[in-house]
């Protein structure tokens, strides 16, 4: 049971937004432009960095519902998530996305773990300025996200098919369309 | 040096918003309705539960301008924060805020850490449903900030007077009034 009251049957993150609509948009807008705004890496690349993230900080619901977005943008599916998750080093990725996925592996352990060193393998691998800003923000922010679902013990369905229908709607509509009304003023 | 091309000598995470203000809008959005938007948390209590959130992950920049903030914003200043800083069971603050940082706590270690036990404590002491929301959601938050001012490997000034004219400007103005323009679409 979820430690505040939220509503019923409402799975993972959807019951905290929808008890306090006034942080959810905030939220929401975030997730739409780090994960689906306007970038040189593709939204499937995006949501790959932040299911890996979620596993990293075991958040079965972010990295269930972040791998289910990322496998309907990804050409192979679920199965680079999986390789991805059993090791990094070895799946069938590109080597510039795997430097980035290295980047979010020592900012979730910490953000004075990153290195000079990790950036200028990113770097020589093809990484830009912005692509790199925006991986160590998606990797910080799924240490929110994830933190918030689990901190709330919010429930999580267990199995991937009970993802499949939020992951056509996010896919279709994005993250803003998500955010419940706000309150009126 | 910073890991990325940030414009120079601005401080934190003042830089990556300036370099990045389509990101820093959903981040300073958040940290005003979290911080400093309605609530029966004050507006001093809250910035203490960030300060400490990001002491505890060892963010200098963040911790220090929250604080400054806090102290600005608290009836004992510094005092109070020096205090939980050293050790929360001592400092003189109420035994509800005790139980909140006490939340904030486990929060920053993961998510599944905050215990059924823990939550009902803050509860018993008279905490809301939204103050342990809010509690869980700041320390997840800043567990984002900082590693994103860390991993970027931003300046931090290292003196508490460094962070006087911020924490005034913060105070008067607010969160949202520090993003940078939007570039033209």
């Amino acid at each position: 049971m979820a430690h505040i009251a939220l509503p019923d049957g409402v799975p993972g993150i959807l019951g905290p937004m929808q008890f306090r609509p006034e942080t959810a948009k905030p939220l929401n807008d975030l997730a739409e432009v780090l994960l689906r705004g306007e970038s040189t890496l593709t939204r499937g690349e995006r949501e790959l960095i932040a299911a890996y993230t979620s596993k990293l900080n075991s958040c079965h619901f972010c990295h269930t519902s972040h791998a289910t977005f990322a496998a309907l943008q990804l050409d192979d599916g679920w199965a680079v998530i999986d390789a991805v998750v059993e090791n990094p080093d070895t799946a069938p990725i590109s080597p510039k996305l795997r430097s980035l996925l290295h980047l979010a592996f020592k900012t979730q352990q910490g953000g004075l773990n990153v290195t000079d060193d990790d950036v200028a393998a990113a770097r020589d691998l093809g990484a830009t300025d912005i692509e790199i800003h925006d991986t160590i923000l998606i990797a910080a922010a799924f240490c929110m996200f994830n933190r918030y679902v689990d901190g709330l013990a919010t429930f999580a369905p267990p199995e991937r098919s009970d993802y499949a229908e939020v992951g056509e709607m996010i896919v279709a509509h994005g993250y803003t369309a998500a955010s419940p009304p706000l309150p009126a003023a």
